[in-house]
Protein backbone atom coordinates (compact mmCIF):
# COMPACT_ATOMS: atom_id res chain seq x y z
CA UNK A 1 0.00 0.00 0.00
CA UNK A 2 0.94 3.09 -0.68
CA UNK A 3 -0.20 7.08 -0.27
CA UNK A 4 -0.54 9.39 -2.45
CA UNK A 5 2.16 12.14 -2.51
CA UNK A 6 4.56 10.74 0.08
CA UNK A 7 8.39 11.40 -0.99
CA UNK A 8 9.18 7.63 0.51
CA UNK A 9 6.49 6.10 -1.47
CA UNK A 10 7.62 7.49 -4.63
CA UNK A 11 11.58 7.66 -4.26
CA UNK A 12 14.40 6.68 -1.52
CA UNK A 13 15.59 9.72 -0.58
CA UNK A 14 19.32 8.62 -0.99
CA UNK A 15 21.57 6.05 -2.76
CA UNK A 16 19.52 3.08 -2.75
CA UNK A 17 21.59 -0.02 -0.97
CA UNK A 18 19.47 -3.02 -1.41
CA UNK A 19 15.47 -3.54 -1.87
CA UNK A 20 13.51 -6.49 0.21
CA UNK A 21 10.32 -7.57 0.10
CA UNK A 22 9.60 -5.63 3.24
CA UNK A 23 11.97 -2.78 3.40
CA UNK A 24 15.09 -1.09 1.76
CA UNK A 25 18.15 0.22 2.69
CA UNK A 26 19.38 4.08 1.90
CA UNK A 27 22.75 5.32 2.48
CA UNK A 28 21.76 8.98 2.86
CA UNK A 29 23.89 12.17 0.89
CA UNK A 30 22.17 14.97 2.86
CA UNK A 31 24.23 15.37 6.10
CA UNK A 32 27.96 16.41 5.21
CA UNK A 33 28.79 16.47 8.88
CA UNK A 34 27.56 12.60 9.24
CA UNK A 35 28.73 10.88 6.32
CA UNK A 36 27.83 7.20 7.76
CA UNK A 37 24.08 7.83 7.73
CA UNK A 38 21.24 5.14 6.83
CA UNK A 39 17.95 4.66 6.88
CA UNK A 40 15.85 1.81 6.81
CA UNK A 41 12.36 2.62 5.17
CA UNK A 42 9.90 0.34 5.65
CA UNK A 43 8.26 -0.03 2.11
CA UNK A 44 4.33 0.05 2.93
CA UNK A 45 3.09 3.13 4.28
CA UNK A 46 2.58 3.20 7.63
CA UNK A 47 3.43 6.21 9.66
CA UNK A 48 4.15 4.53 13.51
CA UNK A 49 6.32 2.22 14.50
CA UNK A 50 3.08 0.37 16.20
CA UNK A 51 1.04 -0.04 13.26
CA UNK A 52 3.49 -2.94 12.07
CA UNK A 53 1.96 -6.31 12.98
CA UNK A 54 4.33 -8.17 15.69
CA UNK A 55 5.92 -10.03 13.24
CA UNK A 56 6.73 -6.57 11.47
CA UNK A 57 8.47 -5.57 14.09
CA UNK A 58 10.33 -7.93 15.01
CA UNK A 59 11.57 -8.66 10.98
CA UNK A 60 11.96 -4.73 11.08
CA UNK A 61 14.17 -4.75 14.27
CA UNK A 62 15.97 -7.92 13.63
CA UNK A 63 17.13 -6.19 10.44
CA UNK A 64 17.93 -2.50 12.41
CA UNK A 65 20.08 -4.59 15.04
CA UNK A 66 22.02 -6.43 12.08
CA UNK A 67 22.78 -3.15 10.69
CA UNK A 68 23.76 -1.96 13.61
CA UNK A 69 26.45 -4.55 14.50
CA UNK A 70 27.71 -4.47 10.94
CA UNK A 71 28.19 -0.96 11.21
CA UNK A 72 29.53 -0.95 14.29
CA UNK A 73 32.22 -4.19 13.15
CA UNK A 74 32.40 -2.73 9.59
CA UNK A 75 33.55 1.01 11.02
CA UNK A 76 36.24 -1.11 13.50
CA UNK A 77 38.05 -2.58 10.97
CA UNK A 78 38.27 0.49 9.06
CA UNK A 79 39.81 1.83 12.33
CA UNK A 80 37.48 4.15 12.57
CA UNK A 81 35.46 2.79 15.20
CA UNK A 82 31.84 4.83 16.18
CA UNK A 83 31.40 5.92 20.08
CA UNK A 84 28.01 5.53 19.68
CA UNK A 85 25.23 4.39 17.31
CA UNK A 86 22.16 6.42 17.11
CA UNK A 87 18.45 5.18 15.84
CA UNK A 88 15.75 7.43 15.30
CA UNK A 89 12.16 6.86 13.91
CA UNK A 90 10.84 10.47 14.02
CA UNK A 91 9.08 11.02 10.93
CA UNK A 92 7.83 14.32 11.36
CA UNK A 93 8.38 15.49 7.88
CA UNK A 94 8.34 12.37 6.37
CA UNK A 95 5.31 10.26 7.87
CA UNK A 96 6.15 7.43 6.74
CA UNK A 97 8.53 4.71 8.79
CA UNK A 98 11.90 4.26 8.94
CA UNK A 99 14.54 4.28 10.79
CA UNK A 100 17.57 6.61 10.85
CA UNK A 101 21.09 5.09 11.81
CA UNK A 102 23.68 7.54 12.52
CA UNK A 103 27.21 6.79 13.48
CA UNK A 104 28.97 8.84 15.51
CA UNK A 105 32.54 10.00 16.91
CA UNK A 106 33.73 12.28 19.50
CA UNK A 107 35.57 14.46 16.45
CA UNK A 108 31.76 14.76 14.50
CA UNK A 109 30.85 18.33 14.98
CA UNK A 110 27.76 17.54 17.23
CA UNK A 111 28.92 14.93 19.47
CA UNK A 112 27.38 14.01 22.23
CA UNK A 113 24.48 16.35 21.35
CA UNK A 114 22.04 14.55 18.65
CA UNK A 115 23.20 15.34 15.25
CA UNK A 116 19.78 17.59 14.97
CA UNK A 117 21.45 20.24 17.88
CA UNK A 118 23.50 22.90 16.74
CA UNK A 119 27.00 22.09 16.33
CA UNK A 120 29.29 22.11 18.88
CA UNK A 121 32.58 22.39 16.96
CA UNK A 122 33.80 22.36 13.69
CA UNK A 123 34.41 19.50 11.05
CA UNK A 124 37.04 17.55 11.59
CA UNK A 125 37.84 17.41 7.66
CA UNK A 126 40.58 14.89 7.95
CA UNK A 127 38.11 12.55 10.36
CA UNK A 128 35.55 13.07 7.12
CA UNK A 129 37.78 12.19 4.44
CA UNK A 130 38.52 8.90 6.14
CA UNK A 131 34.68 8.06 6.84
CA UNK A 132 34.02 8.86 3.28
CA UNK A 133 36.94 6.72 2.28
CA UNK A 134 35.50 3.80 4.16
CA UNK A 135 31.92 3.83 2.98
CA UNK A 136 31.83 1.75 -0.12
CA UNK A 137 33.35 -1.20 2.12
CA UNK A 138 30.62 -0.62 4.33
CA UNK A 139 27.99 -0.22 2.08
CA UNK A 140 28.79 -3.97 1.53
CA UNK A 141 29.04 -4.90 4.59
CA UNK A 142 25.81 -3.90 5.41
CA UNK A 143 23.96 -4.89 2.38
CA UNK A 144 25.75 -8.66 3.45
CA UNK A 145 25.04 -8.29 7.05
CA UNK A 146 20.85 -8.32 5.64
CA UNK A 147 21.46 -11.08 3.82
CA UNK A 148 20.12 -13.41 6.29
CA UNK A 149 17.52 -10.96 7.73
CA UNK B 1 24.71 -6.07 35.85
CA UNK B 2 25.46 -2.37 36.26
CA UNK B 3 28.23 0.34 35.41
CA UNK B 4 30.30 1.94 37.47
CA UNK B 5 29.53 5.49 37.56
CA UNK B 6 26.69 5.28 35.00
CA UNK B 7 23.67 7.46 35.91
CA UNK B 8 20.99 5.61 34.54
CA UNK B 9 22.59 2.29 36.65
CA UNK B 10 22.19 4.60 39.74
CA UNK B 11 19.10 6.69 39.01
CA UNK B 12 15.49 6.67 36.53
CA UNK B 13 16.31 10.47 35.64
CA UNK B 14 12.71 11.49 36.40
CA UNK B 15 9.51 10.16 37.61
CA UNK B 16 10.12 6.42 37.93
CA UNK B 17 6.21 5.07 36.54
CA UNK B 18 6.89 1.32 36.39
CA UNK B 19 9.89 -1.03 37.49
CA UNK B 20 9.52 -4.71 35.31
CA UNK B 21 12.69 -7.04 35.80
CA UNK B 22 14.16 -6.29 32.67
CA UNK B 23 13.26 -2.72 32.08
CA UNK B 24 11.81 0.58 33.71
CA UNK B 25 8.97 3.52 32.36
CA UNK B 26 10.10 6.82 33.08
CA UNK B 27 8.49 10.48 32.46
CA UNK B 28 10.96 12.98 32.02
CA UNK B 29 10.52 16.48 33.60
CA UNK B 30 13.35 17.94 32.19
CA UNK B 31 11.88 18.99 28.86
CA UNK B 32 9.40 21.88 29.74
CA UNK B 33 8.59 22.36 25.65
CA UNK B 34 7.83 18.82 25.45
CA UNK B 35 5.77 17.49 28.63
CA UNK B 36 4.95 13.93 27.05
CA UNK B 37 8.21 12.88 26.98
CA UNK B 38 8.86 9.11 28.25
CA UNK B 39 11.84 6.95 28.79
CA UNK B 40 11.82 3.38 28.65
CA UNK B 41 15.27 2.29 30.16
CA UNK B 42 16.81 -1.21 30.00
CA UNK B 43 17.77 -2.32 33.08
CA UNK B 44 21.06 -4.29 32.32
CA UNK B 45 23.64 -1.78 31.56
CA UNK B 46 24.24 -2.37 27.67
CA UNK B 47 25.41 0.54 25.07
CA UNK B 48 23.71 -0.11 21.95
CA UNK B 49 20.67 -1.99 20.78
CA UNK B 50 22.44 -5.20 19.14
CA UNK B 51 24.17 -6.19 22.08
CA UNK B 52 21.21 -7.97 23.26
CA UNK B 53 19.71 -10.68 22.41
CA UNK B 54 16.97 -11.31 19.94
CA UNK B 55 14.51 -12.17 22.81
CA UNK B 56 15.31 -9.22 24.51
CA UNK B 57 15.08 -7.18 21.54
CA UNK B 58 11.92 -8.43 20.84
CA UNK B 59 10.41 -7.96 24.50
CA UNK B 60 11.99 -4.10 24.43
CA UNK B 61 10.68 -3.22 21.17
CA UNK B 62 6.92 -5.00 22.21
CA UNK B 63 7.22 -2.79 25.75
CA UNK B 64 7.77 -0.08 23.27
CA UNK B 65 5.35 -0.38 20.62
CA UNK B 66 2.63 -0.89 23.36
CA UNK B 67 3.53 2.29 25.13
CA UNK B 68 3.61 4.03 21.64
CA UNK B 69 0.20 3.15 20.93
CA UNK B 70 -1.06 4.11 24.72
CA UNK B 71 0.50 7.22 24.06
CA UNK B 72 -1.68 7.58 20.86
CA UNK B 73 -4.54 6.30 22.34
CA UNK B 74 -4.74 8.30 25.75
CA UNK B 75 -4.00 11.62 23.77
CA UNK B 76 -6.67 11.06 21.38
CA UNK B 77 -9.25 10.39 24.05
CA UNK B 78 -8.11 13.56 26.04
CA UNK B 79 -9.04 15.46 22.94
CA UNK B 80 -5.38 15.96 22.18
CA UNK B 81 -4.25 13.64 19.20
CA UNK B 82 -0.51 13.56 18.61
CA UNK B 83 0.38 15.16 15.40
CA UNK B 84 3.74 12.03 15.62
CA UNK B 85 5.44 10.02 17.93
CA UNK B 86 8.90 10.06 17.67
CA UNK B 87 11.70 7.20 18.92
CA UNK B 88 14.56 7.40 19.65
CA UNK B 89 18.03 5.38 21.00
CA UNK B 90 21.13 8.03 20.92
CA UNK B 91 22.41 7.58 24.00
CA UNK B 92 25.45 9.85 23.33
CA UNK B 93 25.86 11.63 26.96
CA UNK B 94 25.11 8.14 28.70
CA UNK B 95 25.82 4.93 27.09
CA UNK B 96 23.14 3.08 29.02
CA UNK B 97 19.80 1.95 26.15
CA UNK B 98 16.92 3.71 27.12
CA UNK B 99 14.39 4.55 24.48
CA UNK B 100 12.86 8.16 24.23
CA UNK B 101 9.35 8.48 23.25
CA UNK B 102 8.02 11.52 22.59
CA UNK B 103 4.56 12.68 21.57
CA UNK B 104 5.03 15.87 18.76
CA UNK B 105 2.42 18.28 18.20
CA UNK B 106 1.97 20.72 15.41
CA UNK B 107 1.54 23.65 18.02
CA UNK B 108 4.95 22.35 19.92
CA UNK B 109 7.87 24.65 19.78
CA UNK B 110 10.04 22.28 17.46
CA UNK B 111 7.68 20.71 14.63
CA UNK B 112 8.52 19.00 12.46
CA UNK B 113 12.08 19.54 13.34
CA UNK B 114 13.52 16.94 16.06
CA UNK B 115 13.15 18.23 19.46
CA UNK B 116 16.56 19.09 19.90
CA UNK B 117 17.01 21.43 17.39
CA UNK B 118 16.47 24.60 17.50
CA UNK B 119 12.86 26.18 17.92
CA UNK B 120 10.56 27.41 15.23
CA UNK B 121 8.31 28.98 17.29
CA UNK B 122 7.46 30.12 20.80
CA UNK B 123 6.02 27.32 23.36
CA UNK B 124 1.97 27.89 23.20
CA UNK B 125 1.15 27.84 26.77
CA UNK B 126 -2.31 26.95 26.86
CA UNK B 127 -1.72 23.89 24.63
CA UNK B 128 1.37 23.29 27.38
CA UNK B 129 -1.06 23.70 30.18
CA UNK B 130 -3.73 21.11 28.61
CA UNK B 131 -1.21 18.34 28.02
CA UNK B 132 0.26 18.42 31.46
CA UNK B 133 -2.94 17.94 32.95
CA UNK B 134 -3.58 15.50 31.12
CA UNK B 135 -0.28 13.73 32.42
CA UNK B 136 -1.56 11.61 35.20
CA UNK B 137 -4.36 9.82 33.24
CA UNK B 138 -1.87 9.38 30.59
CA UNK B 139 0.72 7.73 32.86
CA UNK B 140 -1.31 5.47 34.40
CA UNK B 141 -2.81 4.17 31.12
CA UNK B 142 1.00 4.05 30.17
CA UNK B 143 1.84 1.54 32.45
CA UNK B 144 -1.80 -0.35 32.20
CA UNK B 145 -0.41 -0.92 28.66
CA UNK B 146 2.69 -2.78 29.98
CA UNK B 147 1.36 -5.19 32.19
CA UNK B 148 0.72 -7.57 29.22
CA UNK B 149 4.13 -7.17 27.85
Amino acid sequence: MSASGCVLCDSDGGVLLHAAADWRLVRTDDTPSHPVFYRLIWNHHVAEFSELSAAERHHCMDTLARLERAMRDGLQAAGLPARKINLASLGNVVPHLHWHLVARFDADAHFPAPIWAPAVRADDSGHLQRLRAALLALDAALVTATAAA
